[in-house]
C-alpha cells in the first residue's frame, strides 16, 4: 500500500498519474483512504456549428473554481483536445477562456504530453502489421484504418503501394479510432492488451482475423506506456483538473477515460465531467455507454450550458435546448440550465430567467464566465450543491441495453436522446446488408453482435435528418454500421454523419 | 542571468532542457560559468547489415562510465532512436546493452518524450496546408512529403483523394524529413521559424512556393515547443546522457541536434557524440556538414568501434575498417580503434592487437562492454585521455566546401570518405536533369544551389556501388538530387540508396 503521491510524476508543466496503479492499490487495500466523489455532468445545447461551442470547458472551469470557493472539494476531468484540428485552425482549442482558463491552455491544446501521438503510432503500427500479414498470406483484406491527428481530407480515401499493389485504404482522425476507444474504456494494461488482441485486423477468405492471432502485443502496450496515464493540471485559481481521453463524442465515444474519472472520484467530493458537443452526443454517451455498459458513475446532477442567443439564433432549432434539459431531468438527474453570457448580454438575464420559468426549468445559473470566472457563479450554486449532497437515488434507468436487438437499441436512442419515435427511424438502402455483414463478421470471430455497445456516429450539429422540420416530421436515417470488436463497440452512422471525419483545414 | 537548473524540468523519468534558453543566456552573459568541453566522436565500421550494429551506443555508454571513473567529467549525446522501426521489429533499439545501458532504455527506444511524434505532426500539418493551398489555387504541385515514424512500405508511394483527385504523394520516415533536419540544425525557435518559412511547399506554374508565403508559422513552432528541448537521462552508473535529434545518417544528416552538443560542451569537459551507422555515414556528416558548414566542433579525438569478426566476416569487405581509421587519423583527429568483444572472444585480443599493429593503428582498446561495462575500458584510456587534454590544433581541414560546384563536392566526398577517385564517380542517366531541375527550383526561389550543403543518401551497409569489388574497380553512382531549401541541404542519392526509406516490418 502506498499513497497517491507515489503514482504522480512531474511531466514538464503537468503531472502524469499512473491511474491504473493507484486504482489497483485502492482495490487491493480497502482501508486505503479515499473519497466517494459524485459526478456532475456538464453538457450543452447542440451547437449550431461544431466550431462554435457553447463554452462547456469555460463553464467547467468556472464551476470548479466556484465550488471550491464555497468549500466544496471539486475537480474537473476534461478530454484532451485534438491538437491536429486546433493547429490546422479547424476549431479553437478546448481549455477554457479568460478568467476561466487552465494555467497552460496552449500546452493542453498543443499535444499535452504526447498521449494522442502515441495512440496514433500504435494504431498505425497495427496497420503496418496487418499489411505484413497480407504479404505473408495471413490476410487478404485489411479492415483497420490508418489514423492521423492532423486533418487532411484527401487522406480519407487513399491508395497505398501506388503503381504496384494499388490497395485502397482509408484514414480516420486519431481521436475516433478503436485504439483510443480501448484506452478510454480499459481499467488496466492487461485489459488494453486483451482488447487489442480482439481487434479485427482484416479477413482471410472472408474469415475475420484478429491482431491477437499474429501481433506481439507488447509492441503496442509498450508504445502506450505513458499515454494511459492521465495528465494533471490546474485552473488559474488553482483548482485541480485531470485531462485524459479523446474528444469528438459525435463520431466516437468522446468521453474522458473511465479511470481518470474514477481516480478523480477517489480524490475529490465532486467531479465535473465534461461531455460534448451537445447533450445528444456527450451526455448520451456518458449515460448510455459509460454508465450503462461500462460501470461508470450515473451523474448526481447535470448542468446544460447554452448561450443567450439560443432562443434567437434560429427559432426552428429552439426546441433542442429544452428537450435536453427535460430529458436529463426526466432521467432523475437534477439538471441545471446555465447561460454563458457574452459581453453586452448582462441585461438579458431577467428575460432569460422568465423564458426558463415558462419552460419549467430549475432556476438558471447565468454569468459571463470568460470575464468574471467562478465568482459569477459562486452565489448561484445553493441548489446545485444541495443536489450534489443528496444521497444517490436508486438508479432505475442504468440497466444495460444488451437484451434489446441492435436495431431496437438504435430506435431507443433515437426516441430518448433525439425525440424521434421508432416508426420514424428509417433504414437507408444497404443498412440491413451492412448490419448483416457486421453480424456475420462478429459471429465468425466468436462474438455476438448483441454483445457490442451501440455508438451513434453523426454530425455534432444535428440530432435528426432535419432538426428544422416540424416535430412530427423529424426522422433519423440509419446508414451503416462498423464493428469495433476490441473496444466492444458497434459504430452506427446516422443522419448526416461524417463516415471518416476529416474537417476542412481553415 | 540564471543558472543551468532554471532550464531543466522533470519529464516523467527524464529531464527536458530548454537548450535554446540556456545557450542564449550563455551568449548574453560572458561571465556565466561554463566549460569548454571537447568532442570525442564515436563512430564505427560500416555494418554488414543495418540491423546488426557494432555496438556504438554500448561503447559510448561504457566510455563515459570509464572516463568518469577516471575522474574526467564526461557526458554523452545520443540521437533519439526511431521508435517506429524498433516497435515494428525492423531494428533493435539504440540505448546500449548489459552493463553499458541507460537507466530507462525501453523508454528511450519507445518514443522518449514525444519529440519525434511532434515533428511528425508538424511536417504532416505542412502537407495539409500545402493541399489546402492546392484547393485555393496557390499551388498546383505538392513537393513536400508526408512522414510516418511507423514503417509501412506501402506508404512510400500513395494516391490521396482516391476516386476524386487521385493525386500521387509519397511518405518518408519521420527521422529523415526536412523538419527533423531543421530541428537538428537550428539554434533558436526564430531560426526554426525562418527555416520552415524557406521550405518549398510545391510549385505553381513551375514557380516554387515556400511555406512562408501562406502558413501561420506559429502553428508549426507551437507543435514543436517541447520537441526542441533535449532529453536528459543517465547510464546505470549515473553518467550524464543527453538525447536529442533524429537517427539514420545514411539517409539524412542523422546527427544529434547542434544545441544538445553545444549545451553538453558547456557543462562537461568531454562530450562523446555518437555518429553512425559507419564512419562513412555518421562521421562524414558530423565532419563535413555539422563542423564544416554549421559551426559544430571539430572532434578532439575519435573512437572507431568494430567487432572481432570484422576481419573474418567477409574478407572482401575487410578494407573498410582500416580505411575509416586511417581516414580520420589523416584528418588530424587522434583515432582509437575499439574492439567490442562478444562472449567467448576474450582470448582473441592478442591476435587482434597484432593485426592492428600490422595496419599501423594506435593500440586498440578492447573489451566485452555488454558484460563488463566501463570497467573493461578504464585501464586502457591513458592515450585517449591524453589526446583529449591536448590543446586543439589549428583546424586546417574545416573549411567550408561552398566554393566547389555541387558535382565537385560529391566527388570530393566520394574520394575522401569512400576512397573512390573522381573519375570513377559515375552519373546515372537523369542525374544531370535532376540536378538542373533542383538548380532551377532554387534559382526561382532566390537561392543558389551552391549555398546548399550536400547530404549523401545511401545504404547504411555500402560505401560504393560494390564494396566487394577490387579497389581500382570501385565506383560511386549518382542517381538524383532533392533540395531541402529550408534546412539548407541538398540530398544526393548515390550507390544503393533507398529513396524513401521504409524498412521491412519484421
Amino acid at each position: 500500500m502506498s499513497g497517491f503521491d507515489d503514482y504522480v510524476r512531474p511531466y514538464g508543466l503537468f503531472d502524469k498519474i499512473d491511474a491504473f496503479g493507484y486504482l489497483k492499490d485502492l482495490r487491493e487495500h480497502p482501508d486505503m483512504p479515499r473519497k466517494q466523489g459524485r459526478v456532475l455532468l456538464v453538457t450543452a445545447d447542440t451547437p449550431l456549428k461544431a466550431s462554435r461551442g457553447e463554452g462547456k470547458t469555460t463553464t467547467t472551469i468556472a464551476l470548479i473554481d466556484a465550488l471550491r470557493a464555497r468549500g466544496v472539494d471539486a475537480a474537473a476531468v476534461l478530454r484532451q483536445p485534438s491538437m491536429g484540428i486546433t493547429a490546422a485552425g479547424s476549431k479553437g482549442g478546448a481549455s477554457g477562456g479568460g478568467k476561466s482558463s487552465l494555467t497552460h491552455p496552449e500546452l493542453v491544446d498543443w499535444g499535452l504530453c504526447g498521449e494522442m501521438a502515441a495512440i496514433e503510432s500504435a494504431q498505425n503500427l497495427l496497420v503496418s502489421f496487418a499489411e505484413k500479414a497480407v504479404d505473408e498470406g495471413r490476410l487478404d483484406t485489411v479492415l483497420v484504418p490508418r489514423v492521423s491527428e492532423v486533418p487532411s481530407r484527401s487522406l480519407r480515401q487513399i491508395t497505398v503501394d501506388r503503381g504496384k499493389g494499388d490497395l485502397p485504404e482509408r484514414t480516420v482522425l486519431t481521436p475516433t479510432c478503436e485504439l483510443m476507444q480501448i484506452v478510454v474504456l480499459s481499467r488496466s494494461m492487461e485489459e488494453i492488451e486483451r482488447r487489442v488482441a480482439g481487434m479485427v485486423a482484416g479477413t482471410l477468405d472472408g474469415r475475420p482475423v484478429t491482431f491477437g492471432e499474429f501481433v506481439d502485443l507488447w509492441r503496442i502496450t509498450g508504445i502506450l506506456t505513458d499515454a494511459v496515464k492521465p495528465a494533471f493540471t490546474q485552473t488559474l485559481e488553482g483548482s485541480p483538473v485531470y485531462v485524459h481521453g479523446g474528444p469528438f463524442a459525435n463520431v466516437s465515444i468522446g468521453i474522458p477515460s473511465l479511470v481518470s474519472v474514477e481516480m478523480a472520484c477517489a480524490r475529490h467530493d465532486v467531479v465535473v465531467v465534461e461531455a460534448g458537443y451537445g447533450a445528444d452526443a456527450g451526455a448520451q454517451k456518458w449515460l448510455d455507454i459509460a454508465a450503462r455498459e461500462y460501470g461508470a458513475q450515473w451523474p448526481a446532477a447535470a448542468v446544460v450550458v447554452t448561450r443567450a442567443t439560443t432562443w434567437r439564433d434560429d427559432p426552428r432549432l429552439s426546441w433542442r435546448y429544452p428537450f435536453h434539459v427535460h430529458r436529463l431531468e426526466g432521467l432523475g438527474i437534477p439538471t441545471f440550465p446555465l447561460i454563458n453570457l457574452w459581453e453586452g448580454e448582462d441585461d438579458q438575464v431577467d428575460s432569460l430567467r422568465e423564458t426558463a420559468d415558462g419552460l419549467g426549468f430549475r432556476r438558471p445559473i447565468a454569468g459571463n464566465l470568460f470575464r468574471d470566472g467562478g465568482k459569477a457563479l459562486e452565489p448561484q450554486l445553493d441548489d446545485l450543491v444541495k443536489a450534489l449532497q443528496e444521497p444517490a437515488k436508486a438508479q432505475a434507468d442504468t440497466a444495460s441495453l444488451h437484451d434489446m436487438s441492435v436495431p431496437d437499441r438504435i430506435r431507443w436512442i433515437a426516441q430518448s436522446a433525439y425525440g424521434v419515435p421508432a416508426d420514424r427511424v428509417i433504414e437507408r438502402e444497404g443498412f440491413q446488408d451492412s448490419l448483416q455483414a457486421a453480424s456475420d463478421l462478429c459471429n465468425k470471430a466468436g462474438i455476438s453482435l448483441e454483445d457490442l455497445v451501440v455508438v451513434a456516429v453523426k454530425s455534432p450539429a444535428t440530432m435528426t435528418d432535419d432538426d428544422r422540420a416540424d416535430q412530427d416530421k423529424r426522422t433519423v436515417t440509419l446508414k451503416k454500421v462498423e464493428a469495433h470488436t476490441g473496444a466492444g463497440l458497434l459504430q452506427v452512422n446516422l443522419t448526416t454523419s461524417l463516415t471518416t471525419p476529416m474537417p476542412k483545414i481553415v
